[in-house]
């Protein structure tokens, strides 16, 4: 990491180890764990001791090398949903202590682009340039699938005491709905969504939703346990689109007038469309997936109702820091959407297992 | 009313008498009920019986004769907060039906001026002028105070069978907050959030804002009483500005950083200065209040500390339609602001409350 | 037109004849010239005797009989880009007279559905529905191939002397490109800016974005008389796809980063997979087309790119009198689009003008 | 500057001297011309070879000592509107190379707390913490009221080779009005500005609204050469506040409606009231001037009239980069402002004459 080589990292004292236990992809499909020298950080940066760290989609495409800017196989350790305790914090920063728990948000900007100093660093031009000072943690930064990990002040957030690091693991999750929400200006209190994709992004935006007020969250998928769960955590109604048409059964849900939002959780190829079809004129569109492909829908008639499409792509806007009060209230709630837990060790079995679906994993963690 | 002179107003039929009571304002100070034509309407106008209509402070300005393009003494019935049932629907209203029960926002714009067309209609260049279709019921047209009352169907919502007419004049109440909240983005889940005043207007707002998602909501106001109400409604902290600096006492509950938005809902002098004081650099102060006077403040002050200043005048934005959504799912309550009832014929006993302050009225209703 | 039967319409007096010539479309590609009453008018609305009606592709579909909500065939008079000089005026109308010219825009909204007090009247809810009051001249109500109209007076702008009938057709146009700018929240002043598609509504959209102070406007077409006309009327450089990779082109053209927004103007089934390629990260999109069908494009990346996706049908948000101001200041030059003129008895030839593209018709404008 | 000491800053090379002169506060109203280091730079910093520097009404008030967050008394530099050739630069920066002419923005903030993330870095909740990266130019740090200025790579924009350093210096107080015009959310195509205050940043802000397509910038003031500045620069009505009533003037010009913005860049106490009085209903109002004390205006008329008022402190928002575009196209002329010439050592006589207004001074500049 040039940065380091440049600031001087004050050395890890006390009981922080020199070497450390990571998984390190030495090529496509290669994910191992290995011994590693502890990671030095810069004097605006922390050494945090990783609790926990969420595995998810973008995960595989990693693994199977499809993930663009990333650090060089033997050296590069993914993992971007990670918690932990601070064990050592670098020369500038006040922020934080060593005890303190935390947890993240991938992104941090170069602080330097047009688009950092305007706000937007998810979308940062100097993006995977670690030397201008991005660093998207396990993505173009070696990430938390290892018992430590590095990440600068901006990026970090102070967790409640009472918080479990499953919750926090989730909590970045909900970052990303979160900043959807903000970038679609989301005055949605008394208004009717409806999140397409029960997934863990979708199950969290649907109840960020949910505590802004929205009058009617209805969320529509293909897995009944999974939408199940939806109205556990409070969402108002489910379509399952297995059993009915989904365009057919949100219209009917909303007096034939459609949503005023629609967020488009699940990253299939035909929702997009289903998506334009539900929408009320006037109304907004929130993509916050990606796609297998190309996407084919007719965009003629997203102009002809009048759409705003909005796309979200990680947790910015500081979004992340909203996202922890509302997890420290209660309002929000992530460890029931932990399926299963894996130490380090098994992080293989960790990936065959979301691979093939097995038993239905919601949201799998590595516990390093 | 010319525009009822020009189109044709279907007679009211069935069990709608011709004649009524109502509250007549004759001129400065001298309220009296009398007996009136039951109004007629035009084709896109319903009648409505009013269940109740609140008062408030604005109405103690309309008495005194100091408001604006009202109709002439002798014809004029104040009341700008009513609810009630349809009795009767013009040719061109499919959206309502005999026996609907709604409330209301107050302005209907002219929907022809530059502001109506888009979208600010309480903003409408045409105020005033019913010739062009501008009703502000209570204000420039006839009101609440009465049997019977009339309004454009673009201002009524539907009421949910299950809340009661103290619930809907309070719906009101709650849409002018929210119209503030829309006017300045209010993107405020997991912020903080400071209101002064806690009035009818600051205690719905407040709750609209706890509503919306916002982490922490701080009361500050001078009555205990309407403190601990504001407790019992869902903010989290309270300020007795009698009995502590309520500048100190705020950036110390907020880190000494200030809210993110301040809202000022109680028209006190002084309460613009305390509101750039606390607020956070880069925040957000709403003022959805009237002043006795000139206000004096450091104007330098909010603006070397980037802050926003937006205003809220009335219930715009479609926001009574968000209001009555939340309040048909409980979130938001009305109801126990009330603590008056007045039978129409007492009307002038009403006003001597609330302008002596006599059992510290806070929202004192009419019963026709 | 049921609300005409409502309310009492003046007769037409003075030099205004009861009969007139009138384009009616009978059938999918049975437009006729006839004689018609001459339309009657609300209270709301003024009668103009058409000076000029533009023709455009949507036109073609209405022709087709492919356009929803239109009046029945042997009654509809199409024609949605008139101007003219008014000859009578309803009774409640005093921001006009007799002897204004005017310029139009198409909408209409009914002024009480959600999004039309919002200010998003052409994303009306009621929209076809006269009986509200919605009307969209030329595509749900009888329009401009006449030599009478109706129009609302909120949709209705004054045209100063100096301006010629070619120009304010062009306003119309122009009204599209702003509203979509405004949509956008455009504040594209020093920005780059790149417009696919150099029809009409590229072509006005390009000199608005120069109005607005983009300090770059790249146009792309495949017509270079149509590129070299966007050079004559201000934007800085024009890329010719049929003679480069307009992708490429444009990257090269702003230094790698892409255009903070990309108007995509043309209706091309691959330009929208273009715009997604070369706009900023973090940039906006926005669409004022329509397709042949559905659009096939790279969802993902937009999604990875943080891009934003706006669309605009018709010419809301009041902006018809925006485009007025900038071309009184002659900011704005519409007359130079115009290429062919028909009386309106040759109003089929001028179709098939346009449908054939005989002589490169740019805007085929109709004179009654 | 502790930053400094933490990075290792490569020691200026070629032929940049050890030493420089340098005007520095020795107390309240003691600035000295003395000989300092030429100053050291962090790898993301750049040494500038000052060519000019501009004074304002800010220097006065940092000259009497009352400015906050300044360094020591016998440390300090000031001088915030500087432009000149870079000498240097730091390990990171490859955006800039020794040679590039650049003009500044004050602000750098620190990029790592709530406000900074969020794009908001003039609010930076680290203002004056050199430590974590923040710097005002002049104000917290040392400024160009020297031969030599380092500064961050974010604020930095290069400098077409054709502009002077007279309009590198106006370019940043451009903007500042940029800055102002993008938080108002600045779509003023098309409509009508006032501009209270013709000083150097009246007169760049209604240069800016013309370049953004206001159909109408009336300027107030009461210096008769400078509305006649105004009227050379492009503004398109003048009212001169000492013959005519400003409030009466304006509105008359503005159809009895008044302006859809109003920018107060006087600083005179009576203006707010103006502002308030002259301004349309839904309107807004800008404020990019400060005052000598507290200041009374009717806020509730503002509220009535449903005003936004917006506040601009220094140029964020990356406007710099767009005013250097319109400076770049001749769209914005900065040159002509510039009233006064003095070198550095006369620095104390420049002072002097803003103090005393000798010569009308409207924009004075001090060459190093």
């Amino acid at each position: 990491m040039s940065q380091s080589a440049v600031t001087s990292a004050p050395a890890p004292s006390g009981g922080i180890p020199d070497r450390m236990r990571a998984a390190v992809l030495f090529g496509p499909g290669d994910l191992r764990v290995v011994e590693r020298d502890v990671p030095s950080y810069g004097p605006d940066e922390v050494l945090v001791r990783v609790a926990m760290c969420g595995a998810c989609g973008t995960d595989l495409k990693i693994l199977d090398g499809h993930f663009p800017q990333t650090p060089p196989f033997g050296e590069y350790t993914p993992g971007h949903e990670w918690t932990g305790t601070i064990v050592a914090v670098g020369s500038n920063v006040d922020e934080f202590a060593p005890g303190d728990k935390v947890c993240i948000e991938a992104h941090r900007g170069c602080g330097r682009c047009a688009n950092c100093v305007t706000g937007k660093y998810t979308a940062c031009l100097n993006y995977g340039d670690t030397g201008k000072g991005h660093r998207a943690t396990g993505m173009t930064t070696d990430g938390g699938f290892a018992e430590y990990a590095v990440h600068h002040v901006s990026a970090l957030y102070r967790l409640p005491e009472h918080l479990s690091p499953e919750d926090a693991v989730l909590i970045t999750t909900a970052g990303t709905g979160l900043y959807g929400l903000d970038t679609a200006q989301g005055y949605i209190v008394g208004q009717t969504v409806v999140v397409f994709g029960p997934g863990a992004v979708g199950l969290m935006t649907a109840q960020v939703c949910k505590v802004m007020g929205a009058a009617k969250v209805i969320l529509v998928g293909t897995r009944q346990s999974r939408l199940d769960l939806g109205l556990r955590l409070g969402v108002d109604q489910v379509v399952n689109a297995q059993e009915t048409d989904p365009v057919e059964r949100v219209l009917e849900l909303t007096g034939g007038v459609g949503p005023d939002l629609t967020i488009e959780a699940s990253g299939g190829p035909s929702t997009p469309q289903q998506a334009v079809e539900v929408t009320k004129r006037g109304g907004k569109i929130l993509f916050v997936a990606f796609y297998p492909g190309k996407v084919e829908f007719d965009l003629s008639a997203a102009i002809r109702k009048d759409i705003t499409m909005y796309t979200s792509r990680g947790e910015g806007g500081n979004n992340v820091e909203r996202a922890v009060a509302l997890a420290a209230s209660g309002a929000l709630r992530g460890k029931e959407l932990v399926t299963h837990h894996f130490p380090l060790e098994q992080i293989g079995e960790a990936f065959r297992v979301i691979r093939e679906r097995e038993g239905d994993p919601l949201k799998v963690v590595i516990v390093p």
